[in-house]
Formats: structure tokens, sequence, C-alpha cells
């Protein structure tokens, strides 16, 4: 589903920026296969004017309530241009990137804006906000790329936004230890070309890469396309340094230690609830692209592509880095909206018993040294091949990867056209993998005219994660109403089947009315008393992220 | 450093068992390589009759102080016959597997007995020895396979040795998902046998294998032989069920998950502190033994050897499971006592330029498909072969694997000879390995007349850990004092020269004066914290375990 991106056109349209993804200055148009494809699947006319526009005024009904002196004492630590308390940036500020937060931002609505920004220069300046607003019970938002989907970003209780952007220093690349030091607001992309222009890559590239930062990885305890080679952040990061309101805790970058319970892993999915990370060490892989080895499989039924994946993760030879089985429909609107349908290849396919709506694409891409990658390819093939998988080449893999973030800018084009699109994650064991498939699916496809793509994108010895998209025409009514109703309905059924509650996205303020059930109600208290313990006046991220005060 | 065993002759010997490690009816001799090394070495020659020979009764000074009441309480928990208050059974269960407490041991001396063992059957047992122990404020002390080498299973303030040899269930294997679970009492051989019986491993082989338990393997976090490859206890565990005296938590077995700080990972090296472990799901690895590549090296020195074993680690083609290298005092040791020196192959090494007291030996071995640890082996060899190693082939490591557990019991018959003998453990970045290692090495030479063999163990892409053995006579006039003030010197160099407290042991009461330092003041604050919030009668291993209260 590639874009086309034009230029210039909507410079003077300053809200839409507000949740937009991507460079503001920049309106992405649906190609004429995804037009198509809007028109057959929801009867929708690509109309040249959006619905929902969203380039009107956001009107803040939340009033700023940070007296004065605080507001100056705020002033006083990061200087004048590094504090904002205008709407727009409060606005900004106060949503990520989740579906409903973009839907009521279009309406003009912000429900849970800061008071302020503040975006600290240094280390030394993080403190000294932490202090204050600790001293005063002021809450603190901690905010880097803006990428979260699960409320995180919200000020329900008002306060700070503490914005990481200035903190964009990479302190050290170790070529010894093969690991990088950064500041927690170096974004994916700099960092990466950092790496790459010394032969290294960090191996995480979450669908929000050009707009995450690797403070929020480590926060979000994210994971990359390539996760499954490389490993989720907690597998990537080694040590952090976190501002807590009870002082500064530096962690050691050791690559294993027996040391009690592993402090550094207390702050990894920690969502700001116990302070502000300020710093991150990551493992770094030699990397050089040309080494790489790929290709991509078609299997005739989901239940294949699953088994074959197992097989290949528990086989003892080395796994793919980048492993992606996309379920039947997912396999279908691809094959749709590239415009492979009733080519030649997709007749090919059918002729050797490859059906539509049956079928299911895999890619594999395994990186590291040039011997070991063909190596791997070889096993790969083998496994797949005696799950009755015939292979399709590298094209598709490069196919998928020119537009790997791209659904990301996808969404703000559906929603112009009125389409409600959006998505939740699972992770899961091999045993109840294709139950929670199924009843996932069967829930969404209740509800009319939605499509239910599904994918696998991050594979283990013991399981693997379902990434789930549901696509539909907007509830002209109710979009809100429905919506809401319709995604709760989806992560019950998911956590019913054995699924977490979250692999990568986190869990904010989105599914964390289900932590208790998750976790254990001795679970949660256990958390609230770890964030009790560094964050006594509960001004971190509070109001319900992770289901905590 | 094969030893002789000797069925029977210490069978009315019952005090020694107290400490002895292995059978206690059967007597360990060192073999005449050993006697000749311990002759030229130290000058000991070796004598029939065992100074401090350990077989006189330990005289308990401390007296058994629980009520009545709660004795009958407890009795009636788990039965007369798994209740035990006898001097044998408080001496047994006091003191792990660290040479000061066999020391004191051998000298009839046992100074932190619990008051009294309990032995329950079933989690329902110990989730109500919990609940009386917590209303009446008296510790607990989880034991289970009492290799302990960091004094954690003492009970400085009295209590209840909590022994879970019944919890011994192995309760499922599940192989789809790859994973077993068991009940924390199963012992390593247990466990293994049944694995390897339906084609899997476990992959943990610590030293203390034969006499170590799953659970006591997760509340240490411990490493095995081959924790290269299959990882260190953190990463082979998936979930955990701990009786803590807030209750009950179990977590899940996700293969990943982003669901706030991971609560599963409090129990990682929690070394009894929070709870009692009664249950853990493992990951497990298809294995055959015949799939397995295995080869040795001898480097012409230990940066070499470094060398390689780093680039391996990082060269991007996977990892060897089993991987060890030896400094050159220890490879020294081992030519000498396996009786190598002045061979034919020590007489070929030393032609081609490996000198003793410089050159190096390097074990390796592959498990899983064949076609990869084939595939692998020719890696290895090939850096190896770049730092400048000879290739010296199977044999050695089928050697060092013949007596891979055997040192363990090597210790009481050096101990019966009047050697001082004991054991640290570091994990370290690669950057900082080798400076680590000459200043440990530097201090343990200033001791006269002192061996220092030291090796590589386990490695990572970001560091390796280092194992210090350091022998010598014991000291006549004060053995005690003397071994106290070298052993605490030892951990000091190696916490200066970055060097974590520990990589595998753990910490318990032996290292734990260095916590604060070590984790941060705040850091330990925090563990006190979720030590507290879980157990806030400070009942669970108290007195000092991981530097708490």
């Amino acid at each position: 589903m590639t874009l086309v991106h034009k230029e210039g056109k909507m410079s003077n349209n300053t809200y839409r920026q507000i949740y937009k993804w991507g460079d503001p200055k920049k309106e992405e148009k649906l190609n004429h296969h995804a037009a198509e494809f809007l028109e057959k699947s929801f009867g929708i006319k690509e109309s040249p004017k959006p619905q929902l526009p969203g380039d009107t005024d956001i009107a803040l009904k939340r009033k700023k309530t940070l007296p004065a002196k605080i507001t100056n004492k705020l002033k006083a630590i990061v200087g004048e241009n590094n504090f904002f308390d205008s709407d727009f940036e409060r606005a900004r500020h106060g949503i990520g990137r989740f579906y409903m937060e973009i839907l009521q931002a279009r309406m003009g609505n912000v429900e849970n804006p800061p008071d302020a920004v503040v975006c600290p220069r240094t280390q030394e300046e993080v403190l000294q906000i932490v202090k204050l607003c600790n001293e005063w019970k002021i809450p603190i938002i901690p905010f880097a790329g803006n990428s979260s989907v699960t409320k995180a970003l919200q000020a329900p209780k008002g306060g700070v936004s503490l914005d990481l952007k200035n903190l964009n220093k990479i302190l050290e690349l170790n070529e010894t230890n093969t690991t990088v030091t950064a500041e927690a607001g170096v974004f994916g992309p700099v960092l990466e070309k950092f790496l790459n222009d010394r032969g290294y890559t960090c191996g995480h590239f979450p669908q929000s890469f050009e707009f995450s930062t690797v403070g929020g990885w480590v926060a979000a305890k994210g994971a990359g396309q390539a996760s499954t080679g490389y490993g989720k952040m907690e597998d990537i990061a080694l040590a952090v340094t976190v501002v807590t309101p009870e002082g500064i805790i530096e962690t050691k970058p050791y690559p294993a230690a027996s040391i009690g319970p592993d402090i550094f892993k207390f702050f990894l999915g920690s969502e700001g609830i116990l302070g502000v990370i300020t710093k991150v060490t990551l493992k770094v892989r030699k990397y050089k692209a040309e080494d790489s080895s790929m290709t991509s499989f078609i299997f005739p039924d989901f239940e294949s592509g699953c088994k074959a994946m197992r097989e290949i993760m528990q086989g003892g030879f080395g796994k793919p880095h980048f492993f992606r089985l996309q379920d039947p429909e997912e396999t279908d609107i691809s094959f749709r909206m590239s415009g492979k349908e009733g080519s030649i290849s997709d007749k090919f396919l059918k002729l050797i018993r490859y059906y539509p709506m049956k079928r299911c694409l895999m890619y594999v891409i395994i990186d590291g040294d040039p011997d070991y990658t063909k190596f791997l390819l070889k096993k790969v093939r083998k496994v797949a091949k005696r799950n009755k998988a015939f292979e399709t080449g590298k094209s598709v893999v490069n196919k998928w990867l020119e537009q790997r973030y791209s659904s990301a800018y996808l969404r703000d084009s559906l929603m112009d056209q009125g389409v409600m699109i959006d998505t939740l994650e699972t992770a899961v064991t091999w045993d109840n993998l294709l139950g929670l498939w199924k009843a996932a699916r069967d829930y969404v496809k209740q509800k009319q005219n939605t499509l239910s793509l599904v994918h696998i994108s991050h594979a283990y010895e013991n399981g693997a994660n379902l990434y789930f998209i549901f696509m539909c025409p907007m509830d002209a009514k109710d979009e809100v109403g429905e919506f809401n109703k319709f995604h709760k309905g989806l992560i019950e059924v998911i956590h019913k089947n054995n699924g977490s509650l979250s692999h990568h996205h986190g869990i904010g303020r989105l599914t964390s009315h289900l932590m208790k059930e998750e976790v254990g109600e001795l679970g949660l208290k256990t958390l609230q008393a770890l964030k009790d313990s560094l964050d006594p006046n509960g001004i971190m991220n509070p109001g319900g992220t992770l289901g905590l005060k």
C-alpha cells in the first residue's frame, strides 16, 4: 500500500500536524490500487476533500493550572525558549498516535492536555525539573517521539509534559564491547545512520522507527520488525540512567550478572511511571546490507505457515532476523493492494493450489556473516518446503521493505476517507496461537463489513506475537462510542484466549483496566509498591498508566 | 583432576555428610597426579589421615527458640515425618557449600542454624507454613539443593529452614511450546534424564548440577557450563510460581510481552527474600548428543584467546554452547594434573612456540542441528586460527567433560590435606576484562605460595565472566581470619576493576556488604521496598541477604 507524497500542500495547516504522522508539510494520498480497494471493500469513493480534515482550531477545555511561581521556575531551569504553554503545544503534547486520540483531535478535542511543556537540554535540567515538580506534587509526563498508541502521553491530572527532544546526543560507540550509549531523545534514523556509517546496526526497527526515540523504545519495551533475530528492546538494551523523584539510578552495562533482582529491568516497560529515562546503552551488531539473505514463501494455509515458523524457531540452527507470516486475509489484501490480483503470478499460484483467502505469505531476512546467512537460508527453505511452501523469492520482500514504515502514514489518508482503522497486538505460546487467532478473527468478523488482517511479525522458540489490524467504514452516527466498544471487546477476546495484553505497544492507559487480571491483584500491588518507592508523591505519569494510581 | 571413589568407608561418619559434597558414603581420594601436584606446589605430602576430618559432633551453640505451639502447628501441616529439629538436621540445613562454612563445620561449628526444618509435600503446605510464620514473624529460609556458596542458607535470625525436597514432580513437558514445568525441588539429573529420554535438554549444567534444583537455579540466577549457547537461568526460565507472605504470584509463560516492568523478573536472583519458589517453567531444546561438534585450541597467550572469543561472539554466525578459555596458570595446572607435562604433545607444543605459563586452552562444544554444528565449528576454527591458535582436538574436551562436576568433590579431599581452596566469579565488559584479570591475579599472587587459576566459562557479545580459583596451604595459626581477609580483599579488587559482584553464584550474605556500592543507595532502597511489599514482616531469608534487612 504505497503512498504518493505531495509536498507543500498542507504547509499552512498547522493543526493537522498535531496528530499527523510524519512531516506536517507533506500530504499522503492513496495510490490507485488502494483507492480501488477502498471502493471495492467499503463502497467508499475516494474524495478529494477529506472528511474530518482536522484543520480547525483545537479548543482546550482544560485550563492551565500551574501557578506563575512554578512556570517561572521552570522557565529559569530550561530557558524561555524551551518552555511552552500555548494551546497548540499543549494539544500536541497531550496525545500520542492512538486512533481515538487522533479521531478526537480531528474533531477539535484534546481531552487531557498537560499544563505546560518543558524541553530540558541536559540531565541536570531534568533532575531540577523532577525535584521541583516532586516538591510541588506536579505530574510529569515524559514525552519524546510521540508515537505512543496507548494513551500513555495524556495528562489526566494535568502537569508538565517533559519533552526529551534536546537530549539528542550519541555519547559513545564502544567497538570493543559492541555497544552504543545515547541520550534518551535520539531518534531512530539518527542513531541508525550513525551506526551504519561505522559498519553497525542497532537492529531495532519498529514501525514508528522514524518518529520514536531510544528512551521511548526502552520505556515501552518495544519490538522492531527484525526482532526475531535482534531481539526486543529488553534484549537489546544493556543499561539505563533514570532520573526519579528519589534521585538518579544508573545501571551498569554488565553482559550478565547475578546481583539480586535486576534493577535495570524495572525500567524496561516502565512507561514513565518510575522516572525520566535520560540515557541508554544498547547492543549493536556488525552489519553490511549486502551480506543479508532474503526470500519469501507462500503456504497453502495459515496452519502450515505457523508450523514451519515454529519448526524453524525450534530447529537449533539459528533464526531469521526479520520473520513475518501474514494470515490469509492479510495476504489477500497484500495481493490486491499491490495490484497482483489477477496477474500471471496470481493465476499460476491458483493453478498450483495456493488459493486466495487460504494461502499465506511468509517473509524472511537473515542478517550477519554472509556464510551464515546463506547457510540459514538453506535450512529455512528446507523446513518451509517440507511444510508445503512455494518459494516466491526476494522481490516480494523488497516490495514489503519499500513501504515498511508507510502504513503508519496510511492511516491518516484512510481516516481522511472515512475509514476506521486500528491495531492491537499480543504475545502467545505456540499451543494457544491458532485458537486465539480464530477467536479474534471471529470477533472482528461479527462486525459488518470489517476487514481483519493478522500477521505474526515476531517469533520465538516458545511462541510468537499476533498483530491484528481491523478496518471498516466509520460509524457516521457515533464513531467514538462504536470504536471504543469494539476495541474493548477485542482486547477482552485476546485476554480470554491466553494472549498477553501487549507484546510491544505497551499498556499505557488503554488496556490498563485489565492489568489486575493480567498480572494478578498481588502483582499489581507489587508494581504500585515499586512505583511508590521511587515516586512517593505519585508525580510520574500518574492517572492510570499500567493500571496504577 | 580425577578422583578415586571408595565406597562405604565413611558410612559410619554421619557428621561429615553435613558439609561433604556428594554421596556421604563415598570417600574421594586424590589421584596420583593430583597428589604429586600437591607435593610440588605446596610441599604437602599426601596424608592418609585427613587434617580437620570433621567427623566429630557439631555442638550447636544456638538453642532452639520456637515455641511448642508453633512446632506443633508445623508438624500438623507437614506431618511428623517431615519435621526435624535434631542438632544434626539443624546443622545440615544451616550451611551451604561456601569454603568458610565447611571449614567451620569441620571445626565443629555451625554458627547460624535454623530452629527447625520442615519439608512440605505440596504448594498448599508451603502456603500454610508461610502464613503461619508470617503471623508469628518467624523467619523462613528456603532450602533445596544445598549448593549455595554465598551463606544464603544460614539463619542468623533463627527460624525455619523450608526444605523443598518433597516438591519433586515434573508436571508437564509441552512439546509444542518446547517448555517443561516442574516443582521447585526437582534436581538437575532427574530433570535432565527425563528430558534426554524424550529427545530434549534443559541445557543448564552448573557445576552443582547433581546437587541443585530448578527452584534454586532460578533463585540464584545461575549459569551452566553451556550457558554461552543455552543462556543463563534468566534466559532459560519463562515463568515461576512463588508463595510470598502476601499471597501467591504465578506468572505466565509468554514468549515475550510488554505489560509493564516484568514481575517474573523480580524473582530471578531473588535468593529467597521475596517468597518460596514452588514451580518453574523452563525452555527446553531438542537434543541428540551425537549431533554435537566439539574441539579445543591452544593459544599462545591469554590476550589472543580472549580476542578470538570476542570475535566469535560478535561474528554474527552463531555461538558455541559450551565455550571456555583457561588462563595460562589454569592451563598449566591442567597439563600437570592430567599428567601431560613433559609428554610428547607438551614437547611438540613448546617446539611450535606455545610455552607453559603463556599458552591458554580453549574448549568448544556446539549443540543443535548437525548441519549447524558443523557449519559453526568451521567458522570458529577460522577465527581461532586467525588469532594464532593451534587446534588440539576433541579428546581434550572429552577429558574435561569426564570430570566436569568433580572439582566440587575435589575440595573436600584438598581440605583433608590442609589446602585452602575457594572461588569467586564476576561478569565484565570486554574492554575491562584483561585489566580486571591482571589486577585480580596480582592480588592473589601477593599472597605467598598461592595458585591463581582463572577461566572464562560464559561468553557474551558484550563481555564475559571471569572465574577465579585460588589455592594455598591453610594457615595453621588462623585459617579463618586469614581466609576472610584474603577473600574480602579479592572481591574488592574485582569490584574496583569494574567486575560485577557476581556473575552466577549470587550475593547471599557473602558479598552483600558491597551491594550498596554495586547497585547504588537508591537501588538498594528500591530492592528493600520490593521486599517490603511482598514480605512486610521481613520473614523471608532475613538478616543481610542481598544487603537487605
